[in-house]
């Protein structure tokens, strides 16, 4: 099998397990469903569909490739000694899915030797999907698929922003700067910023603190449709953190100096 | 033409003029769309899309009802003697439209009398609209029509809030507490979280300095779901303002007071 076979390949099984967890997540969406909180202080939902849609997810791929390692967010790490690493959020955004929003995704990556190889995010009440590996980045909206590429770069006065929640920036002198400094600044879209950064549609994607099945699938999407990834701390976006998407390398340097104090 | 039959007839005209805008409408959304701003300072974005979908939805309103009244956010108000006032927002959300997220909506109200009797949200990239009228409120998705009602009353403490954007509480400690006080807060759903309140799934949507024509058609959804709907201040909602709705009396004065500095 080729390289580009392969990829092409897993892109479609990827594919395939978003359309298993659909089937499992749409019964329990905008139903009065039980909400199980997380945190001691604080709010952090979990739902059955989000157990459910992992449940799918890992049973697919322990069918399909017993060997592959599998990080989820609900049902925690199996460590193989595969190249090939499944990283798993059956539903990112339940904030939005328990109040009937939908913006809430379905995110499915894969690495290969600790590098993004491939990512759909999958909105199925919507009825689109983004996915990206390393030959593009595509759409699919009731059955029809686009390419998709980020648009042309912008200096950061022109640019518009989206970010999932202002409290994560209530510290930050350099992220109130960059909401003056820009043109735009819109909140809670939690995976669909990244998605329609790499749709052409916006120009920065960022989010703090996020774990490494927060970002995992997103990445081969943005960086497939010619997009930058990076953090605006010194960490490696690949692994979560302080995320920061551009569209360019500029803008991202720009973004990046004035999140840290630097402009 | 008995009263249920004349507002059967108008809220399936209604139903028509969404499904018109939308052909309008989905041709320009994703792509790259000229965007003017409104505002000398600050960001009002306002595209071909917004204009295109008015103008039709007017020219169907005056070939039906060349009596009736129209106030519309693009094109200005024409007033006749009718008892009958469509109130139009062709994008509601034109900030979430442009940069590709699909919680945008077309938004259609029917004043009789200055108040309140119809009203139509539509998101056809979603493929849902809500409606509502006195005999009640309905979800339908994708040709699939559900009657939704708000759910039961919570105290504060307990409920989970929508509203559009931060920096318009800036000021208001009241606001503040509220956060505090809510179990859930989330940004950035513009008309969608007045929709998700009335389909049982939110306790209490809000915003600040409405106009006639973003709430006009929100209304009788949430009235026809069971829903409450006031003010934080002592304006009247059907006009726009200072807008917070609820799913019970009790919760919405607990909000309102705690807005208010009462509690």
């Amino acid at each position: 099998m080729s390289i580009t076979t392969e990829i092409q390949t897993l892109t479609d099984f990827a594919l395939d397990l978003a359309v298993a967890s659909a089937r499992v997540i749409l019964p329990h969406f905008r139903k009065n469903i039980a909400i199980d909180n997380k945190l001691e202080t604080g709010w952090d939902p979990v739902t059955e569909a989000d157990r459910a849609a992992e449940r799918v997810i890992r049973e697919l791929i322990e069918k399909k490739f017993p060997d592959h390692s599998i990080i989820g967010e609900e049902y925690g790490t199996k460590t193989t000694g595969s190249a090939y690493s499944w990283v798993l959020d059956p539903i990112d955004g339940t904030r939005s899915f328990v109040i009937g929003m939908p913006t809430w995704a379905t995110l499915i990556g894969l690495y290969r030797d600790g590098q993004p190889l491939l990512g759909v995010m999958n909105q199925p009440f919507v009825g689109e999907a983004f996915y990206g590996n390393p030959n593009g980045a595509w759409n699919r909206h009731n059955g029809q698929t686009t390419q998709i590429h980020v648009r042309p770069g912008v200096p950061l006065a022109k640019a518009s922003i989206g970010t999932t929640a202002p409290h994560f920036y209530d510290d930050n002198p350099g992220f109130h700067k960059l909401r003056k400094t820009a043109t735009a600044l819109r909140f809670g879209g939690d995976a669909y910023f990244f998605a329609v950064l790499a749709a052409g549609q916006l120009d920065i994607a960022m989010d703090a603190s996020l774990q490494i099945y927060d970002i995992a699938a997103l990445i081969p999407i943005i960086r497939g449709a010619g997009g930058m990834v990076g953090t605006w701390t010194d960490n490696d976006p690949t692994q979560g953190g302080n995320v920061l998407c551009a569209t360019t390398p500029e803008l991202l340097d720009e973004a990046r100096r004035m999140m840290r104090g630097e402009a």
